[in-house]
């Protein structure tokens, strides 16, 4: 998680919505990324989608059935079909996302039983750190 | 939607699960896709995404609040997911999904409040050419 955090520093530097994601096989980061929207002006930039992406090229492969990931946001919706699509095992979130979060907040997709994989999904790691990065960056916007 | 059904053509052509998708703006096509993630071995190959991701290039934005999407099969939770980041007005979709559909059959993402963005979805358009396409594509598997 706190490669994630160093990561999620990387889209704040960007003028990004600071989340960051690692994914890890075998003891080793093999996807990472960070969000790139407003720069890359598409929706499929979220740091999650670009940790798998990568994930699913290094292994040559659409699953990820072995694979943990980190992310220092509660995933959307989108990324949440996502994790399930490629099979992740388990996921470790920070802070929660109380207006868009799919692993409790708005919606719990980890309970949705009729969906062909469970993935395991923990919240709160590192959250006073992961909290922190997303409260100063709004802070900062609104001090604009 | 008969644009998509041939793109869903196209996708069972290459021994893919068979669905296509097209997005309209001001009643021109500006993005198309059908699934190929066999082929390409990541998770972000499914016809909606493709789509998704021309008509963001083509409108040089993230936000597609006017477009209109037409999909053969009911879209999956990670799909719906990215049509609500997008902002996409209006879904038609031809087959339901009962084993993954999030419009309806496992969940139905468009009754979900707190999302902020609504968009309004019409199942069963050409239903019956949607979910043949699918069937002779499983029938034609099951008989290898």
């Amino acid at each position: 998680m706190t490669r994630a955090i160093e990561l999620a520093n990387n889209a704040y530097q960007q003028d990004e919505v600071p989340v960051g994601c690692v994914i890890v096989f075998n003891d080793e980061i093999i996807g990472e990324g960070f969000n790139t929207r407003e720069k890359d002006q598409h929706i499929f930039t979220h740091a999650e989608v670009m940790a798998i992406k990568q994930a699913n090229q290094r292994l040559k492969s659409w699953r990820l059935e072995e694979c943990v990931l980190y992310v220092t946001l509660e995933p959307c919706l989108m990324c949440a079909g996502a994790i399930s699509q490629a099979r992740i095992k388990t996921v470790f979130f920070g802070a929660q996302d109380h207006k868009a979060g799919a692993y409790g907040s708005i919606i719990d997709v980890s309970q949705i039983q009729q969906l062909n994989h469970h993935t395991t999904v923990y919240g709160g790691l590192l959250k006073e750190e992961c909290e922190e990065i997303i409260k100063n960056y709004f802070k900062a916007k609104r001090e604009l």
